[in-house]
């Protein structure tokens, strides 16, 4: 098993090997053999089931994946997911998991130092939806306490607001909180996918005329299409004067924080209540590993505990303050700290900025490159993180005025390009369109592997391959 | 690393190896070197890291290890999660986890069919807890499907039901989604812990008679503290009667599907709308591996998806309903499924069937044993499942006469032993009061590699440690 891993780790980093064997899901389906037998399979049959599950996976660790915010396989982390999977318990309780416990506290700590908070909580969650699910959670209480026990019956008619460009897990939080969407209210974005912090204020003033109860602001750090960084000292000011819960959503911008040269991009972050920081991002750790941090020690447990009697006895021979586990919304909780500790301690704190800074100027190059070669266009001009979002004009289109019609065929351009890079396993950048833009490619840069040979790849063979597009039929 | 991982498993499954190393968070924290350093650590530094690491590890997957309901290491799933953490992606779409997308899906079918759903739907979660969250948010839109946009302003009263002895997830909805914990009834259980039917019928008229809205019932299949089944049947016909949402909570007790021997305990669920049930726990998968199971096909989408259009591009060159990303409350989501899957086929059905039947099996003689022996007494005659729950009495309080005197001394009695076991390393099983009942063992029998000579060993070493126990002082 391990010699299948280390090979695939090695064909993963190899550019003569394809990103992927791509099929569609029904001819995959056929190839593989997904059964679940009565009768057991031997030995041999399992390995043989992990090698072709390999064959037929999408190498993220390739130099040339570029598709996902998560990207690139940082070794020390897989291994520390190994261990983790080897030692296999449960974040609930110091009793069963000691040194994880310790090292989540000890991690959180360093992670709320670097935001700038003096003291305060946090947790490691399933992914940044649910730490921003965390965070208007513990907003909702820290407003209405009484929501806990008697529920949203008799609560004010709630709002709350984020700009037009954030994650769509603010507005999923929405729902699931018995908020509702309708009661997201969506703040404008500038030219450069930023939040209006005048907008926003207006639309606080508004709803409150409407009678309506705004209690929660989310900020983004690094918006998911763009890379935008809200003004997070406008904002700050703005739920100061209205007494709002402000949330910073760095999921994927919060990298800048470990940057000496990015970090004023995120500027008045410790003036937020809560933020979320995705390691497995912008730091590379291997999915997954998502924290929360609170400004207010106690809130978390507060807002969340149920203290159960079979699981956290207050009669135990040890200080049962380290049992986190009443902490979450989860009850057995994976262990998600250790691969981010190791790797940590693997860089330090200055080689972790040193990669950030790298990626930042790879971007910087691939945005120099952009303009510099014909038949590409930037959406935006200057990204502030390493989003890099672009046109490519085929020949065809080039010389067509700008009209609806360029438009409309301009928005097939990037996913037929998508689809055959996929079909030769070349390159892997996703793509979308955003409000009246059309389907724009989205590059992001976050692979420690990659190199500017790799960024020029990408360009080279989507002109190779988007060269030809026409639509004379 | 390998090498290191591979000496944990064997120390494990050891007999004349200590199950822990016990320290006290403050002494642990100063053995461990948990600084996240400026400078990198070298390699040797690192690998030391881990050995350090797994020095003070619980190892869970020792023979003797009875603590939790998960316990046992199971190798296959363990080398299934190390692929996992190597082919490091993310289930939100079909474009970057092919295989593992389809392989969802297949096992989530073969998991449907076994608790007897014809069609329906489901999901991988982190987690029992978050599984219930599913069934009560799918509840709630399915009743007021305006709520997603609407919040529940203006939604009446709801009121959900559960036993007493249910898990304090179903609690923990209720706050999470804004209906609040006195809004959940807690509906009697009889002397073997199982719902009383007739009590839910009448709490649920009482419910009405208020003018609350009864809209979800949870039975559970395998309580967490004495293994009860509730009347899965008798609660069916009331969620029939009143067009209520029937969700049963199988985390633990689902393995009892895979056994002809035992399925009976279950009777009735397909009548479920809805059925969370844990492969990591009586199915021994390594942490974590969850699934909520739903009768009825789109409605998990339906309430959940936010229709992202970076993510979820209606525009790719695959047949985009393989995307089952918007399903979830969550974004990047981890492969859950590739261990379960390996495991499953490294066993077949059968031979989990085998596996489980044998786990009931050592709970009879675990039951058995403390019957005949002196100073031993079951809380619960006949358990259902394979938790035994038992009381130690030290000979100093044998002749007592019942009194609360006898009764508080009687309480002391688990912590004490509990906090030796855990100094000596030798035994690790979990202890807690219920109700009116003062604390008691919790015995989990769910360790395929624990033999009757273990359990032997559990008691055996209880009386060791008990017998001195006297409260002259």
């Amino acid at each position: 098993m391990h010699d299948i891993l280390v090979e695939y780790v090695e064909e993963s980093y190899d550019r003569s090997t394809k990103i992927l064997e791509f099929n569609h899901p029904h001819d995959l389906r056929e190839k593989l053999h997904l059964e679940l037998p009565d009768k057991a399979e031997n030995l041999d049959q399992i390995l043989n089931d992990c090698r072709n599950t390999l064959k037929y996976c999408v190498h993220t660790g390739h130099p040339r994946f570029f598709n996902q915010i998560s990207q690139g396989l940082d070794i020390v982390s897989m291994a520390g997911e190994w261990l983790t999977a080897t030692a296999n318990t449960n974040m609930f309780t110091y009793e069963i998991a000691p040194v994880f416990v310790l090292m989540e506290r000890a991690t959180l700590k360093k992670m709320r130092e670097i935001v700038g908070y003096k003291d305060g909580d946090g947790i490691f969650a399933p992914g940044g939806a649910v730490c921003n699910l965390y965070a208007v959670l513990a907003a909702r209480h820290k407003f209405f306490p009484a929501c806990k026990r008697r529920g949203m019956f008799g609560v004010p008619n709630l709002v709350m607001f984020t700009s037009e460009q954030s994650h769509f897990s603010i507005k999923r939080a929405a729902s699931i909180l018995g908020i509702g969407t309708d009661n997201l209210i969506l703040v404008e974005t500038d030219a450069r996918g930023k939040m209006s912090a005048d907008d926003l204020e207006n639309k606080v003033q508004q709803a409150i005329g409407r009678g309506e109860k705004p209690f929660f602001v989310n900020a983004t750090a690094g918006t998911t299409v763009v890379g935008a960084y809200d003004p997070i000292n406008k904002i700050a000011d703005i739920c100061s004067k209205y007494n709002l819960w402000m949330h910073v959503d760095a999921a994927w911008g919060g990298g800048a924080l470990l940057s000496r040269k990015h970090r004023h991009k995120v500027d008045g972050v410790s003036r937020a209540d809560s933020v979320t920081w995705n390691p497995h991002k912008m730091m590379g750790i291997t999915l997954q590993c998502a924290a929360v941090l609170f400004k207010e020690d106690g809130l978390l447990e507060d807002c969340n505990s149920m203290r159960a009697p079979y699981l956290f006895q207050q009669d135990k021979h040890y200080d049962v303050s380290f049992d986190t586990g009443d902490k979450t919304i989860q009850c057995g909780r994976h262990v998600d700290v250790f691969k981010l500790w190791l790797t940590w301690r693997s860089k330090g704190t200055r080689g972790y900025e040193a990669q950030i800074n790298k990626l930042f100027d790879l971007a910087q190059y691939l945005v120099d490159r952009i303009k510099a070669k014909e038949g590409f266009e930037l959406v935006y001009d200057k990204p502030e993180l390493t989003n890099v979002c672009f046109w490519y004009y085929p020949p065809s289109l080039r010389e067509m005025e700008n009209c609806q019609e360029k438009q409309l065929k301009l928005h097939k351009v990037a996913p037929e390009i998508k689809a055959m890079m996929m079909n030769k396993g070349t390159v892997m950048v996703g793509y979308q369109p955003l409000g009246s833009k059309v389907n724009f490619f989205r590059m992001i840069v976050n692979n420690t592997a990659s190199t500017k040979a790799d960024i020029d790849f990408m360009l080279d063979e989507i002109e190779r391959l988007g060269k030809p597009l026409t639509w004379d039929a």
